[in-house]
């Protein structure tokens, strides 16, 4: 009954076979190894971006800062939600990477509206030297509160960043639950709906630590290798990340994880609403957030549940009598799991 | 024949083994999981330092640069060999990592003398604030071009340090090659030594992408972790880099590899000697710095050998009739392929 | 009729005289001129506060930044209002030299109310690494939009940020103004609220460009001196800010020409109000936010006055009829230009 | 007898007209008044260059780390002299402004010599992310030795510089010292000999803080104007600024200054060396490097004579019986002073 996050799960094992085979013989390091030669391939074939230059780190934050870096002048601002990866989670690393620059946050919701994010792109400096200046937008995709921007959604936020000639980055640390959830591809998601860069996640959906920064544009390709190598970042035995992504993307195993997780959370949802919890956002894709009793939570963690107590005094509830709750799930929970959990209801 | 680094090697079977053992079940993310304290015991046990904070991270890299950062100020300077990975080849992460802090190379030799180092303190600023202040003294071991410090000239530079109250980095990215060489303990080569931190290397010596860095006194541990957060560095699955130190310790792993490493290096070393090789620094651990003539080159190219041609210009002999060659060996190189290499003199 | 800002004004004669004598024979550079010595004591004295470091910068932003970056660590924030001249007129100023620390803004008002610092401090990280740590907070007095906390709403944040042991920074680029309004002495509106560095201006209110910060507690004094100078905002011909501040403090030189702003405004705020002006903000010392028919503006502007139009979609009123405007008057603006521009009403 | 420094002498009374000028009624702040559209005639004239952007900031460190800055990426490093003032007298300032890149220190001399300054690029990595990057050359004109680049040195630096595409600063904070030594113009020691950004020194020169920038290629200057913000360096009575560099440029001032300071140097060396010292560089300038008996050295110390003794074991004279002294001439010194001087030989 392990629902605290989705990374805390196990490594699918197509992608520690992968791994095992990885690991035979001598390999040239720095990222020069022919398994990422397969991985960019099937990446660019993934996204239908030929042209798109693809870069492996282990980390959700460092493929975020690193990406958002390439796009932000130290002395400009980033556009994102209060709730963001980048501003909640990631002590500091995006203003770090970017060289001291500032985050600007959009509080309407984990889902910023486009007339908010316009009203902030509107109140921050343009062409005189007093503010922080207009840097790039960055969308989390599934939100930290586990919603999803529909198309339509990604579309007018983009349209709101294009009219200011302003770049978007998309942080997909859950691209493929997105991805699930919204039924589309991954180019729909991103360069169609003008994402010039996207934190592609693996770590959460089954990989050991690796995440694709994907640049529609390859203009940015060798600056991000500097980068990335000033961030200590490029790893020497490259070929291990090379093969856990090769493996992830190896039969749209993304995709096949992705769904599972996005269907345990839906089978897990389900059974909370008729056990009578209360959702403090819309279950998406493979995140749930909600409220029960507080001695139903009791009887939870006795039998050994694990999941987050959300800070119900800012966002949801958390009062003498109901607790608010973070659950996650990853591919691997089984129905029995999600089964024995909602027993204790 | 694959001579070029012992970064391009496999992971050792019993690291790979506990890798596939730490993928079972759920396990709490950042550093919380259960593998992370059996590291942490054999590491203190190891080094003799029960209050060592110990802390993993996926590079050589992130483990000098952060583990540097701890104990310079922005407005200090670094002390360290002209040739120390740290200035050549971590394109300004320490400087990075460290706030836009300056290195103050010494360039006496791959080993900075005890006389070089104490002039290039002297003539940095202390109580004025015109030039950038003295800051931590880093040393290489095993150094950059093959040769290992003696406990005594360890010793010889710490001294020099603590005459000026500096503390002490030891870059151990082949640390257990040099330990092997001296035949003495990591104790003896560390805290023993005066050592404050080092960077305990597991990735060039049959890890897959695994460093600790051990801080003798936890005085910097907290700030270490949020340094290690902000520079995108702490593994949310951090369970896979616990178990691949793990599995580096267990049974002395670490010291088993480097014997072999070593002994692959002198025993190439040997046959190189016979065949009339000339040594450009003496090959003290796991890596050879020779010289041979540019036809014996082309023969072996022919033949498939992989190893990098040293700047002779610079440091050795790279001539119209000679090349420079720089040849690692790890653990995993066998004596055949050493005498196949051997057979093209 | 110069109402666009108190930076736009004669510096005072007393001043001028004080850089002349300044300027007779030779002087130590770098700080160690003896008229140093008599601004050291002279600000001392007036702070009541024997211990304290003092310095001198150029500018309000180097004042502030280099104030905060002593009490802020890379990876916290600094919470801070909205309006705030750090979070928006200074380009990244305060993030730059805090190593690239965040800025947590505050949006009840341009006083920051305790609960919403509290909030705000609450849904900070502490103890744990994921988000930004807890770093100081900045009150400015006078603030943005010209009003002044009382002495209680200084103690009630004061008594917020030690609740959570936080450093307290006060932007005082106007600080006599606001003292001058609030009829108290220095040593109440700084140390004797739990204000630990102040930055004390002087250029706004009748000096050429110098600014004091002030430390009550002395122990950062060697970390400011090094911090300023590689800022590169150290003085060489130091002997030129001690002689604007020297001046600045002779005779309590400061408070009467806060006195003549402020009253300047008062009498310019008073005919505002008679014309049927609506304020924006309470004028509580020498800044006014005022509103007005369209038409007015028009004649002003035909008439030579110089003001800022503020944006009055987001603040106030900038509608098809009415603009909104900010006034600043100086120690040097006359009661005959403030009569000539409440004739065009 | 005050031979400390250049910066320790009074304004020139043309500079200080030219203030009080400046202080009557109001001006547009932070670069928008008026005389500094004079200013950046005046400059353009003075060097030839219609199209230069020209700005001013306070300190010399200031002026170089802001210009570096502009042409200097995190990940690169710029090659200087060990000597130079970047180096040794800015407390790590360019690496801040740079975002934490390296300086590349070639010690051939004070004057870097042409075949040192391509070996020391050949050596910074090209095309391969580990080492830093190639970044701009920075040569300083006098040198902090006192010594000046010929204009055919100049030349051949920067034709190495050219070589590599590398942009080339010229740190001019005794600009017009070496101008006068070498009987040139400006633009002959600059843009004409391949300079694409110079900090142009007023402060040591007879100024009270004012130095400015000038990009012979526009094209960095917006980027320049909001790095000064950031840095804090953008003055809001900017006018007071222009007013200094109005002062000194007119007719000439800055010509006049700096031949009076070199001719009181030509006269010092002319008494020192009839007196018996010895020169450890050639006194081009106005900064004489000599050397002279330790009794010789207590009496002029006892009659109130003021220089820094150099650290003559590095670098000159410092045994038991010599001391090495550094002694600097502004336009200000008198003859009387100097024949005083000398007197006590």
């Amino acid at each position: 009954m392990f629902f605290a996050s989705d990374n805390g799960g196990p490594v699918h094992p197509q992608i520690m076979t992968r791994l095992a085979q990885g690991n035979e013989g001598h390999a040239m390091p720095y990222g020069k190894d022919a398994i990422m030669d397969e991985v960019r391939a099937a990446i660019r074939t993934a996204f239908e971006a030929p042209e798109a230059a693809v870069y492996l780190v282990a980390t959700g934050t460092a493929a975020n800062a690193l990406a958002l870096a390439c796009y932000t002048q130290p002395w400009q601002t980033i556009f994102c939600a209060t709730t963001s990866h980048i501003n909640q989670d990631e002590c500091n690393a995006p203003e770090f990477y970017a060289g001291a620059a500032k985050l600007t946050v959009i509080d309407t919701d984990d889902r910023m509206t486009p007339d908010a994010l316009r009203r902030a792109i509107e109140q921050q400096a343009d062409g005189n030297v007093h503010g922080a200046q207009r840097g790039p937008v960055s969308i989390t995709q599934v939100t930290e509160r586990g919603t999803v921007h529909s198309l339509d959604e990604l579309h007018a936020l983009s349209a709101v960043a294009k009219d200011y000639g302003l770049p978007l980055h998309l942080d997909g640390a859950r691209f493929a639950n997105a991805m699930v959830a919204l039924g589309c591809t991954p180019a729909e998601m991103t360069w169609k709906a003008g994402v010039d860069v996207v934190s592609f996640g693996g770590t959460k959906n089954g990989c050991m630590g690796v995440e694709a920064v994907v640049f529609f544009d390859p203009a940015k390709a060798w600056e991000f290798e500097l980068r990335r190598k000033r961030g200590a970042h490029l790893f020497s035995k490259h070929r291990f990340l090379s093969a856990q992504m090769a493996g992830y993307m190896q039969d749209d195993l993304y995709v096949t994880m992705a769904q599972q997780a996005n269907e345990n959370a839906a089978y897990l949802a389900d059974g909370l609403r008729k056990a009578g919890a209360t959702f403090l956002h819309s279950p998406d894709a493979n995140m749930i957030f909600a409220s029960w009793p507080r001695g139903v939570h009791q009887k939870m963690k006795d039998a050994g549940a694990q999941y987050y107590i959300w800070n119900g005094t800012l966002e949801g509830e958390d009062s003498e009598e109901h607790i608010g709750a973070r659950l996650v799930c990853d591919w691997s929970i089984g129905k029995d799991a999600i089964d024995q959990f909602l027993s204790h209801f």
